[in-house]
């Protein structure tokens, strides 16, 4: 039987409990969302006692389905003050499952200032001393975790950033050779772990393929279509595997929505200078690696592995990161953007948020445009908490605010990633609307806007892109839940035969008879749920917007706005 | 004929403009949150190029009504989002009304990094070159325009702060003397000027008493049954002109409702030393006056002159300023209450919102309670813009934000006041429910919780505080309409033949025939036009709501909580 471990860390007291009815069928986001709306005041203070953090694997993890090894954080987000749900990749999720964890659910705050770790394993779980640990960087905490319970565990971990409750402080999970630097990233999750004062969780199980399967035979045949169905499309079966995300480097400046210079221009000079294929190139000869699987049964293998100069390794490089570091930054330089990277792996942060905040002290001129070297010097200051490294820390929105810019990316205080909103206008829907903040993840509208998966809907125009974005954004909140990666929606889009073989695995697993219709009514109601609870915390349709620049600003080199009528934006939600 | 004058700043262009039908009858906080609504997005961004600045004298303002000198500036908001009016004393409303002023209006934003002045008299208005005075604090800039146009001249200007934008920065007037320390401070009105680029506004004009009126005679005769009526209180009469509203400290103290050491206790051991009493005394002693108006025909003279070891004049020190820096910081020594104070004035900052962000950075341990050198040099850093600077000039809410910290006294963004909400209950509604955000002058519930004005409502129990706040809510949204200080209050809420009297002075000048019922309807119509920007912008129920800290945490020495319920709090507005 599956079972939540309740951790009451003002009381320090782990408490198995069985699962209720209510969740037996939820996973992943569409668990950690209930919960949160269930458990948690909306209106209560993202780092005070009354939040909690819920990390819950995916349905589908600890399964042979590939890909399927994603990891659901979830809770109040200090950053945006809504509810966030956190998505990352490493070996947590698939563990968990193993042992047969529905969800961890940490609540209160202890008093004095001592720091906590919790370890999971088969025999139960234990909370722990973890003075020792703190002020720590997540490789370090990973190592140690590493050479004290072995290299099999999975460490769940924040570093600086999050024991100061930083607003971009992320949750970092390791991949199997012990790289700390898969992100449940955004929205400050890393905070609420802080303000928990629980600095690492030690998942110790040998375990990765081990959920229980009611009918393994069929589960096995629906597994085996499913991957097909993956390799078989140009995306998820060449692209990816190839370049990894940053294949969307050259990509996405051709489109002309590379948003550069903190969103001025919509193409950058030097793109190829930080791109996938660069970073493939650069990677190889140096030794790493141009692909990688950030957990066991990944068939995409998006990630990487870069050597840098001073002869760490930053894994992987997104193109997310590069485009945060890169372009945003008017910085062609791979290796400084790695060094970036590097450090907000290091130190526990959010790259897309840093790469904002660091393009909006840029537009206030406290950082040169285009200087490495200076962008370094900023965001080291982050992991010493100087007044400079606070504001970094503290995200885009609150930069802005400390140094009076307008120009500041952000939707419900969350910065706006990698795809500018007037040249890619579906993720703009997505980004003003999206119960989380600005994010690209949450409806990829990329997909039909660019890439010309899922049909084609011209990214330069307002038509059709509200429709895309809610079908994108209630099929993505369906994928959070089953732990499947969303990179699987390249090929589920094209593919009729994709969305079957997953509820055919669901219900191979569960011995259940979900229908296509169900799975879509997963989605439409984890929106509901996380739309709710942002009602209660105060959102309203005045939060669904983008910022007043990109509706008056025109940008290169198409000399779009973003012109989706707020009207439109407040019927995404018609369901 | 009254005119508006409308300034664009895009354009540099000034035009006089009729006063419409529907402006007619307003005047102060009625007409800048009616403009407010009428001209300016709800959503768009404080600092940009959408928002106003409305500067309106009040109806009685110019003429021989006693204390009536008030200005009323409004806006959207930067640190709070919504409607916002803060009113200030000093010769500038007079002035502006002696001229025929019904309003200025600051719109749009000029390119370039130029300064602006804007230079007003008899003659008509027009646009200088200001940057020669960029960069200077207001005494400065004061002193140079009342050199340069004559002692008599009303300075209107921001210093450094609301040239950078800071969210805490306040728009400066100065007095008789040509103090510039009348301050409309709160909610950010400083960054909206210096978002337009106008770094002063001289008015140019002799008169002060020389705004129109019908009946003289009639009016005569009311103003000086008004006078009496003020003389005859034994607040505005006697508490007042003795110790000027630092009389309040000890008061306040005794009835444990004091905060101290960033809203911890309820009482300071050190109160009197800060004290109004002790403030009359050293201010005597050294040259100074404990008595002042801060505008000419003020019958209460609540102000004082504190000359400083340093041989400069801080004038005056408002108890709210004392609470902020003194108790709230756990600083006993007026010397260094005065330094904090004057550095605000001279820089350009609201001082209750700087003693709030202190209170939260010491709160946080940057800088250590009770440290009065510390506490100056971290606010000599915001005249130099370093980090720490701007996190301080950003008001206690981002300052929380950027160190993690869960105590911060804000509602709306705003910072609380001088008066526990756990044990001045009255004051904790204004605080949670106001237009403005947290603002004590917005329902100063303290005259029936603490000075027995008004009635009396047991400031420690949640019973009948609802009411209270509500009516104050409506009678300082009329008050601050009329131009009159607001502490004319206490001797109105006591005297039945008070608001007749301010009713005919309004007749008398603009011979027409409101009744008391209308004055109140006009209370009601500013606090409903208000709602309903801030509706637009967002504002839903939910940021009616107190800090938690206010509802867990018991605060000596009554052990009280804030007990008012959500649904009670909802019901303040049910008019």
């Amino acid at each position: 039987m599956a079972k939540i471990l309740r951790v009451n860390m003002f009381q320090k007291e782990l408490k198995w409990e069985d699962v209720p009815g209510k969740y037996a069928a939820l996973g992943g986001r569409a668990l950690t969302s209930q919960i949160i709306l269930d458990e948690v005041p909306a209106t209560c203070d993202a780092l005070g006692e009354l939040n909690k953090l819920v990390i819950a694997p995916g349905l589908l993890s600890g399964t042979n389905a590939p890909s399927s090894g994603r990891l659901s954080i979830g809770g109040k987000s200090p950053l945006t003050g809504g509810i966030k749900e956190a998505n990352a990749g490493g070996i947590t999720s698939q563990k968990l499952a193993s042992l047969g964890l529905k969800a961890i659910i940490l609540e209160g705050r202890p008093e004095g200032s001592g720091w906590y770790g919790i370890k999971i394993s088969a025999d139960g779980a234990e909370m722990f001393n973890a003075n020792d640990l703190a002020g720590k960087g997540t490789y370090e905490v990973t190592s140690i975790c590493r050479e004290q319970y072995g290299s099999k565990v999975a460490v769940v971990t924040i570093g600086t950033a999050g024991e100061m409750q930083l607003l971009s402080a992320g949750v970092a999970n390791n991949d199997t050779e012990g790289n700390s630097s898969r992100y449940a990233g955004r929205g400050g999750l890393g905070a609420v772990m802080g303000s928990k004062r629980v600095k690492v969780i030690v998942v110790d199980s040998p375990g990765t393929f081990d959920a229980p399967v009611k009918d393994s035979e069929r589960f096995k045949a629906a597994a085996k279509k499913f991957s097909r169905i993956l390799l078989d499309h140009p995306v998820t079966g060449k692209g990816l595997p190839a370049y990894g995300t940053n294949v969307l480097m050259n990509i996405i400046n051709e489109a002309g929505t590379l948003p550069t210079r903190n969103f001025r221009y919509g193409r950058y000079d030097k793109a190829c200078e930080v791109s996938g294929e660069k970073l493939a190139e650069v990677a190889v000869a140096r030794g790493g690696k141009a692909t990688h699987a950030c957990h066991p049964g990944c068939v995409m293998r998006c990630s990487n592995v870069y050597p840098m100069p001073d002869g760490k390794v930053c894994a992987p490089i997104e193109y997310e990161t590069a485009w945060g570091f890169g372009p945003n930054l008017e910085i062609g330089d791979l290796d400084v953007v790695a060094k970036l990277n590097y450090i907000c792996n290091d130190v526990g942060l959010d790259t897309i948020e840093i790469g904002c905040a660091l393009g909006v002290l840029m537009e206030a001129g406290v950082i040169p445009f285009g200087d490495g070297n200076a962008a370094v010097s900023a965001l080291e200051e982050v992991g010493r908490g100087t007044a400079l490294g606070r504001i970094i820390g503290s995200g885009a929105a609150v930069a802005g605010k400390a140094y009076g810019v307008t120009r500041v990316p952000v939707v419900k205080g969350q910065g706006i990633p990698a795809y500018d909103p007037r040249s890619c206008k579906g993720n703009g829907v997505t980004y003003a609307t999206s119960t989380m903040g600005a994010d690209h993840t949450a409806g990829y509208a990329v997909t039909a806007n660019i890439l010309s998966v899922g049909g084609t809907v011209n990214p330069l125009f307002a038509e059709g892109q509200v429709d895309l974005s809610r079908n994108l954004q209630i099929a993505t909140a369906a994928v959070d839940s089953t732990g499947l990666c969303l990179f699987v929606a390249f090929a589920v889009l094209d593919n009729p035969e994709g969305l079957p073989a997953i509820v055919e695995m669901i219900n191979a697993q569960y011995g259940v008879n979900l229908t296509v219709d169900d799975v879509v009514a997963l989605g439409q109601n984890v929106l509901k749920v996380e739309r709710e609870f942002n009602s209660r915390a105060g959102f309203t349709k005045a939060d669904d917007r983008l910022p007043e620049f990109f509706v008056n600003e025109e940008l290169e080199p198409h000399k779009t706005k973003f012109d989706i009528k707020d009207e439109e934006l407040d019927g995404v939600f018609n369901f």
